[in-house]
C-alpha cells in the first residue's frame, strides 16, 4: 500500500536522494521508498512505476516527494519516513558546513567569489541544464556538461556559441574529464604524462587512462565531447575544439582520441583536423575496422587496449626522436639481409606515407618511391656467387659506404640477425659501417641510424652484447620492425607549425564553478581545485511561465 | 688480369668457398678471388659476373676452380693463392677430425650408423639436392632443405610423395627449423614453450622466435615450410601436414603461423585446417589488412610483433582456463555500467563467434545471440529514477543474483568502474554478488567470472586492494575488455577432439643425418643431438650421364 508525503521547500540533487531511497528501502516495514524533487519528469517517474500517489498532484519543482510502499495500512510509516530524511538531510548538511570552499546561491555570487573561474561543470537534470550553461558562456566561461536529456537544438546553441567565442562545451551527457589534473565528475586520479585523451565516451576515456596508468604512462589532460557530438546534427564542433586544445598545448605530445564512428562527413573533418596537428594521434572509432592503421601522423586501431598501447609507444618514440639529430623531410633507406624483415618494412613504410610498394621487386627493392626505399639484400641479385648476407656482411658495409655521398637519405634501417648459421658478430659490422659512414659524412649532413635485433639471449653472439655494440655506436636499437618503421617516419616528419598559441585552459589548474552535484565540488577542492560550489535550484519555485516572465525581465 | 687454376677431386661446400674467397679476395696484390667447385650452374656465374678463364673449361663439379684477378700479369699468383686454398682448407679438416659425430660418405652408412635418424637436413646445390631428400623420404625419413633452386615439379614430387607416407617436406629453401630444442640452419636458441611456429618465410619465423624469447616465452616447435609451399602450384602441402603436426602434439598449445598471402583457394584450405585444430592459432599472413581479427581459434594479426605478442597472451590465458571449472558451449553473459566497456565487448564477441551484435540496443542489449548476451546497465533502461549502476551497484547485483536460474550461463563478464563519483567500493560489491551466486548454483553449474577494472592506484577504491577483493573471489581479472572476451571466448569453446596419435617427429629429439653445409652438423651436435654429417659429392665425379646410369642400375 502507498503512503505519500511531501516535504516543501528542500532542494536536493538526484544523486543524493536516489542513494537516500535506495537505504530506506532496505528498512523493515517497507517494500519500497522513493524519494525525489516534484519536478514534471520525476511525476511521470512515479506514474510509470506505480507509484503515483495523488498527494504528488500538489508538489513543485522545489518539494521533495517522499512516497512508502508498506504491507501496514497505517499512513504514519511515512510521517516516520520523513523524520529519516529529515535526519539524513541534516547530518549531509552538518558534513558540509567545512566543506572549505564557499558555497552560494547564484551564479553571479560564484564569479564574484572566484573572478578567475574558467569552467562551469554543471550537473543539474537536463531539462534546466541549458539556461546556466548557456550563461556560463556568455561569461566567458568553458562549459562541462554531465547533465543528459539535454536537447539536441540546445546543445547545438550552446556550442555555436562557444565555438564563436572560442570556448569548449564537453557534453551534454558528459562523464569525465581531466584538466591539468583537476579530476571533474567521474573522472580517475591520474599520474602527469605527455598523452592527451579526447573522446565522445565517458567510460571510453576512463578506460583509457586506466590502461596508460596501467602501463606506466600518465595523460596531460582528458577532455570529453558527450555521445551526440560527432552526428551529422553536431558536426564535430567540440571534437575540433578539443582537438585544437590540445594541438596547441606543449604538455600533450601525443593524442588518443576515442568515439563510437561518426558521421561520415564529420569523420572527414575530424580526420582533417587530426592530420593538421602534426603530432601524433591514434584514433579508435570503437565498431569500425579499418583496412589501413596509419595516415601519416593518425593511427588506427580497433581496441582500447590497443589504443593506450601505441599512444604510449608513441610518446616514448616521440622522447627519443627529441634527442635525434634533425633529417627531417629525408629519404628513409633500408638495408636488410633478413626477407620477412625487409618486407614489413617495406609494407608498413608504404603504408604510413601512402606509397605504393614494389610489386616487381626487382633487385630486391621492395620499395622504391619518393625518394625511400627498402633493399632484401638476399635477392638473388646480391647472392649470386657471394654467401647471403646473414653470412658476410660485405655486400651491406658496401652499401651502406655508398650513402656517404646519398646525402638525401636520413634514415638507415637495417636488420641485425643472430643465431646458427649467422656470422659471428653482425652488430659489430654494422657499427664500423656505420661509424665509418657517418665520419664520412660529417656532421653537416647526419643520418639516424635504426636496427631491430632478430635473436635470443641464448645464441652464439649474445643478444645483449650486441645490442651494446649498437647502441655504443649512436645506433637505436628497435624492439620490432614496426617500431623501427614508426621511428623512421616520426623523424622524417616535418615539425608540426604551431597553429596558435597556447590555450590558456590547459596551461594552468582551472577554477571551477559547480552547478549541481555537490560531491563534485568535494572531489575538486579535495584535489587543490579553486572550486565554488552554486547551490542550485529551480528559480520561481520551478514555475516555467514566471521563470520565462522573470527572464524577460532581466 | 685474370689467371685460373683447377685443384681436381676436391669437393667442397659452396659456402665454406665462399667464406675463403672474401678472406682471398682481401689479400694484396689481388683485386678478387673466387674459389667454386666447376658445376656448370657456377661456370655460369663465372662468365656473367666477368671471372670466365678458358681453364675452367675442363673443370668437373669435383674440381675446385679458383680465378684470380690481378693487376700482375705473372700467373705464379694463381699458384699462390692455391697453396693459400690447400692450406685453409687442410686446416678446416684437422679442426674437423675430432668433431664428435661420424663422417660418413654415403646415405645407407649414415642410416647404419644412425638407424634412428628421423630427419635429413639437406644443404647441397640445389641441381643436385632432389635425389637425396628423394631418397631420404623413401626410407621413411622427414626431410628438411636448406637447399634453393630445386624445380617446382621436383618439389611437388618430395611433397605428394610425403603426403602419402605421413613425412614432412620442410623446404626447398627452407632456412630455420627448431624440433625439440634441436637447431636446424639457421636458427636461434629459445627457451622451450607451449608456442609452435609454423612457417613459409625463414626470416619471419626468427623473428616470432625472437619476438617471443625477448617476451619471457618460449616455444615447441618450428617448422619452415619453404617459401613457394602455399603456392597454387604446391598447394600448401607441407603446411597442412605441419599444422596437422602441432595439432596432435600435447606441447604445442598455441600456434602461429606466417608467410605471404597464399594463393586464394590454398588460403582456405589452411584456414579450413587452422580451424580444425580446436587449439589457438595466430595467423599472420604478412602483406594482407584483414577486416576481421578473429574467427572462431583463428587470430589474424598484420605485424610480427603483434603476432608474437597474441600467441605469449594466448598461451598464458590456455594455462589459465585449465585452472577454470568446465563451462564448454555455455553462454556468455556481460553485464556492464560502462556503455564503452559493454560496446567493446559485444563487438569482440560478436566477432570472435561469427554473430551479429544488437544494433537496436533495446533495453541496453548491445548483444543478443545465440544464449550470449552484453548488457549495458547505464542505459536508460536501467536508469530510469534510480541512480546509475557506477554510484549503485544494486541493479547489478540483482540481475547477477538471477543467474542462479540461467544455468544456460557459464560466463559472466564484468567491468568494475573505480575513480571519483563511482561508488566506495564496487569491487566488494561485486564479490559479494558472484560468491552468493556461486553458493545458489552450487557446484554442478559452475560459473567463471572475468571482470576488468577501470581505473588507477591514485583513485580513491585503490586499485590493487579492489583487484585483491575480486581475485578472493574467485573472479578472474583480465587486463582489458578484449582479454576479457578472448578468455570468455576461449573457456566456452568445445575441447578439440583428438585429431591423431601423438607425433613421433615432435615427441622426442630428433636423429639426424645433415649432407651438406658441415657447419648445420657442428651446430646439431653442439646442442646434444644425434647427427651423421654425409660428405656429400656429385656421384661419378658430377657426369650426369653417368650418374643416371648408376642409378638405373641400382
Amino acid at each position: 500500500m502507498l503512503h505519500a508525503l511531501l516535504i516543501k521547500g528542500t532542494f536536493q540533487d538526484s544523486v543524493t536522494l536516489m542513494l537516500l531511497s535506495r537505504d530506506l528501502s532496505a528498512l523493515p516495514g517497507v517494500k519500497s521508498v522513493a524519494v525525489m524533487m516534484g519536478t514534471p519528469a520525476n511525476k511521470d517517474v512515479y506514474r510509470e512505476t506505480g507509484h503515483w500517489h495523488d498527494t504528488l498532484a500538489a508538489a513543485t519543482p522545489n518539494d521533495l516527494c517522499l512516497v512508502v510502499d508498506s504491507d501496514s495500512g497505517d499512513p504514519a510509516i511515512a510521517e516516520s519516513m520523513a523524520k529519516q530524511v529529515k535526519a539524513r538531510l541534516a547530518e549531509l548538511a552538518r558534513g558540509r558546513r567545512n566543506a572549505g570552499y564557499p558555497v552560494v546561491r547564484s551564479w553571479r555570487r560564484a564569479r564574484q567569489l572566484l573572478p578567475d573561474a574558467n569552467i562551469a561543470l554543471i550537473s543539474i537534470a537536463g531539462h534546466y541544464a541549458f539556461a546556466p550553461a548557456r550563461q556560463a558562456l556568455e561569461d566567458g566561461c568553458h562549459v562541462m556538461m554531465f547533465s543528459d536529456n539535454v536537447s539536441l537544438e540546445q546543445e547545438l546553441e550552446l556550442k555555436t556559441v562557444a565555438a564563436m567565442r572560442g570556448l569548449l562545451v564537453m557534453g551534454p551527457d558528459c562523464g569525465t574529464a581531466i584538466i591539468n589534473g583537476a579530476p571533474l565528475a567521474f573522472s580517475n586520479r591520474m599520474p602527469p604524462g605527455p598523452i592527451a585523451i579526447v573522446g565522445a565516451s565517458g567510460t571510453g576515456i576512463q578506460e583509457l587512462a586506466s590502461q596508460i596508468a596501467l602501463r606506466g604512462g600518465g595523460v596531460s589532460h582528458a577532455l570529453g565531447l558527450g555521445g551526440r557530438d560527432l552526428s551529422e546534427h553536431i558536426g564535430g564542433m567540440s571534437a575540433i575544439t578539443a582537438l585544437g586544445l590540445v594541438a596547441n598545448d606543449a604538455a600533450s605530445r601525443v593524442i588518443v582520441f576515442v568515439s563510437k564512428p561518426p558521421a561520415p562527413a564529420v569523420k572527414a573533418r575530424v580526420l582533417e583536423a587530426m592530420q593538421a596537428i602534426g603530432k601524433p594521434v591514434v584514433a579508435l572509432f570503437l565498431g569500425e575496422r579499418p583496412t589501413r592503421c596509419d595516415i601519416g601522423n593518425v593511427h588506427l586501431v580497433r581496441t582500447l587496449d590497443a589504443a593506450a598501447a601505441l599512444a604510449l609507444e608513441l610518446a616514448n618514440m616521440d622522447t627519443l626522436a627529441g634527442e635525434l639529430p634533425s633529417v627531417a623531410r629525408q629519404g628513409i633507406c633500408g638495408l636488410y639481409t633478413g626477407g620477412t624483415l625487409a618486407a614489413e618494412a617495406a609494407l608498413l613504410l608504404a603504408e604510413a606515407l601512402d606509397l605504393a610498394s614494389d610489386a616487381a621487386h626487382a633487385d630486391g627493392y621492395m620499395l622504391r618511391a619518393a625518394g625511400h626505399r627498402i633493399i632484401d639484400l638476399g635477392d638473388d641479385a646480391y647472392t649470386r656467387s657471394r654467401p647471403h648476407p646473414m653470412i658476410d656482411s660485405s655486400s651491406r658495409n658496401e652499401m651502406i659506404r655508398r650513402l656517404s655521398d646519398d646525402t638525401a637519405i636520413g634514415v638507415l634501417l637495417l636488420d641485425v640477425v643472430l643465431g646458427y648459421g649467422a656470422q659471428p658478430d653482425p652488430a659489430g659490422e654494422v657499427a664500423r659501417a656505420v661509424t665509418a659512414l657517418r665520419a664520412a659524412r660529417g656532421d653537416q649532413s647526419p643520418i639516424v641510424a635504426i636496427a631491430t635485433l632478430t635473436g635470443t639471449a641464448g645464441d652464439p653472439q649474445d643478444r645483449d652484447s650486441q645490442a651494446g655494440k649498437l647502441k655504443e655506436a649512436g645506433i637505436v636499437v628497435a624492439d620490432s620492425v614496426r617500431t623501427a618503421v614508426l621511428l623512421a617516419t616520426r623523424v622524417i616528419a616535418a615539425k608540426a607549425p604551431a597553429v596558435g598559441a597556447p590555450p590558456a585552459l590547459l596551461c594552468a589548474k582551472p577554477a571551477i564553478v559547480n552547478v549541481g552535484l555537490r560531491s563534485f565540488a568535494d572531489d575538486l577542492h579535495a584535489n587543490g581545485v579553486q572550486v565554488v560550489h552554486q547551490q542550485w535550484e529551480p528559480a520561481a519555485g520551478g514555475n516555467e511561465r514566471l521563470q520565462r516572465l522573470i527572464a524577460q525581465m532581466q
